[in-house]
């Protein structure tokens, strides 16, 4: 015999959720690329990859190659020692020398940063991030409420190191702090040299982990690149990289590289997030990177993308007035855009788009509360055909000249 | 000029870690896996689908089908619509009504309890276990140092709710319920009719969310299939499915059905921990199921599972002595056994390994602190052929037959 149940309510209660989400925010960015996806609008908003230089062929190929062969490609399986191995070699060429025993497989790039994060950052907790920054990070810290300690950016230079400093001999514990060393999304800066090894330093100095998100690592338009900050600091620095923006996102594949010690916790933690990486991706990119294909896409990927750059950088000083300035992106995707002062680029979006068709995300975006950055504009570069870019920055410098010149 | 910095330690400091890393323990399970993995054991310890059975032909197809011709595969992009309306179908089979936009894609099951843990678990929460539970589970809500409130279970008829009912009207205030309805992993157990339609009313009158994990639920080896819980409650039940067991575990593929009102919440907390699921893997298996291939595939499982679980039953009968109990799974890949009392399953394993070559898990490693479970253990029938099902049991059987006889 069951006992009875409390009389039911009409209308059922509503569910109590956990005490942080009452403070959750929508992704700005992400309800601004909702909004320009408008078929007709000629877009320099997302934040994507070009589609017509995806390898598919040679990965579909991969793909085939490894589900015909290999019986564990669809089953559950422990990380794929081949692609550690692959990634240890491609590690050295961004001039990282690790082990393959301190290489970890992720579900892409962001759950590197969540993975990360649940190591390192208590509820309440302390975290520096750069005032303008990328917006996953900022997901990501969300649920502990931690206190943001907000650093400033030198435009030229990344990261003010200093200010860095400043807080640590002011007697700040932060849990970590997030860089992005080369192509910042979506600053488009790449640290100094000088600034890479004080940042190693500092780490160890102030027993500071550090967070190098390197998305953009392996492109590089000018032919330059340095070695990111890992390649200074093996004990304090957690490297993420991405097969995202050098082979495809859909892949879902990045990978970290962390203290060998630290990797049985970090194992449990991305176990209760989503068990392992998909055994048949991480089989696939391992099959593709054995076909020895990667070189050669990449230096396409860096040539096609430096020619949507320059054509853009371009089209920028022909179009746009004076007293507008702007970065000039090493690598990466993004322009970062700076109006005169009085000029509100959110005001001027809903111009650009009714009257001319154009879209970008509006700098404020990508900025921490208290964070002034109305007059500021991120500009993508990598997912537009030359003739798009070139008529879309010319529109794009008409409606900024009325809106600039009206100042 | 830079400053200079605090004197370096010889030794680098150890990073400070999150508090609750330090109470981190890793899946006793899969320490176990690990061990019995070796050659030549004939091992019922791991929870594996069988490979022989994945579709891996018509899987492939797909994958190069949606390759060839769909731009969008290995791009950044919103969850699949089409693969939605497939889940929506897949759903009313199971007996569950649900629209659209109440379906939530996930990087597999496991996902889904960690994005669903975030949104309804505060730190230091109550939440309701079973005794004897799945240890994904486990691992999800640790970070969160719950107060966990164990339940017990019936081997016949599954979760105790009136137990449930008792810490509620107790005055707990727990965050969710944890229940997986058919096939439990590890007990083998499906929920009695009569306690699905008890929880759902226990659901609504105490405005209690479950999380209802339902893995093996398009499975059912007797052709007797009960609707989920969810098909009673759709205001208070998460209904989880994956793809890991009716397709293979590689797509790292699960859904989610939740009220709509919380999608967006859901939303941003995926996006925090892996920005999305693969464009790919969406699109790949929605074209297996354009392909109808599943009504077969599912069909095949079926009719295999089942005579594997049959010849175990079968084999059990012959070969365990007396005082050995199990449970008769209708569906899933498990079967609990208790053995007498005095009977301690780590010791028991040791033995079938040195001995005769045979490996389980001991119930142990499914146990609550404080839960008495030394004389169980959980065999897996879906991934041995059936030669060496009635090899394993025969040998499994003489271990079984010394350690009880000598008690």
């Amino acid at each position: 015999m069951v006992s009875p149940l409390p009389a039911l309510n009409v209308a059922a209660p509503a569910i109590e959720l956990a005490d942080w989400t009452h403070t959750m925010q929508r992704s700005v960015l992400r309800q601004m690329l909702a909004v320009v996806s408008r078929p007709g609008i000629l877009s320099f908003a997302g934040g994507l990859p070009a589609p017509d230089l995806f390898p598919t062929a040679d990965y579909s190929r991969a793909l085939a190659q490894v589900l015909a062969t290999d019986r564990g490609a669809l089953q559950y399986g422990p990380p794929f020692a081949p692609l550690k191995a692959h990634i240890v070699r491609l590690m050295a060429e961004r001039g990282v020398d690790c082990a393959p025993e301190q290489v970890f497989l992720t579900t892409g790039a962001q759950q590197a940063l969540d993975v990360l994060t649940r190591l390192l950052l208590d509820d309440g907790g302390q975290v520096l991030l750069e005032e303008i920054v990328y917006t996953g990070i900022r997901q990501v810290v969300a649920p502990y409420r931690p206190r943001v300690l907000p650093v400033s950016t030198d435009l030229a230079t990344g990261i003010e190191v200093e200010d860095v400093i400043d807080y640590l001999d002011g007697g700040a514990r932060p849990a970590f702090l997030y860089i992005i060393p080369d192509a910042h999304n979506p600053l488009g800066v790449s640290l100094s040299q000088a600034k890479r090894r004080r940042l190693a330093d500092v780490a160890v100095a102030y027993n500071l982990p550090i967070l190098e998100d390197d998305p953009y690592g392996f492109l590089s338009y000018d032919g330059q690149c340095l070695p990111p900050v890992r390649a200074h600091n093996d004990s304090h620095v957690f490297y993420v990289g991405s097969f995202s923006k050098i082979m495809a996102p859909a892949l879902r594949l990045g990978w970290l590289i962390a203290p060998e010690a630290l990797l049985p916790k970090l194992t449990v933690i991305k176990e209760a997030g989503d068990l392992e990486s998909s055994a048949l991706t991480q089989r696939a990119v391992a099959a593709y990177l054995d076909g020895g294909h990667l070189p050669a896409h990449l230096a396409r990927l860096n040539e096609e993308y430096r020619c949507r750059r320059d054509t853009m950088l371009a089209a920028m000083t022909r179009h746009f007035p004076e007293g507008v300035f702007w970065t000039t992106p090493r690598a990466g995707m993004f322009i970062w855009v700076t109006l005169p002062e009085h000029v509100d680029a959110g005001a001027l979006l809903e111009t650009a788009i009714e009257r001319e068709r154009v879209a970008f995300i509006p700098g404020q975006a990508f900025a921490q509360p208290g964070t002034a950055a109305a007059n500021t504009m991120r500009l993508n570069f990598s997912n537009c055909c030359l003739a798009d870019i070139e008529a879309g920055i010319e529109r794009l410098g008409r409606v900024i000249g009325e809106v600039a010149g009206g100042g």
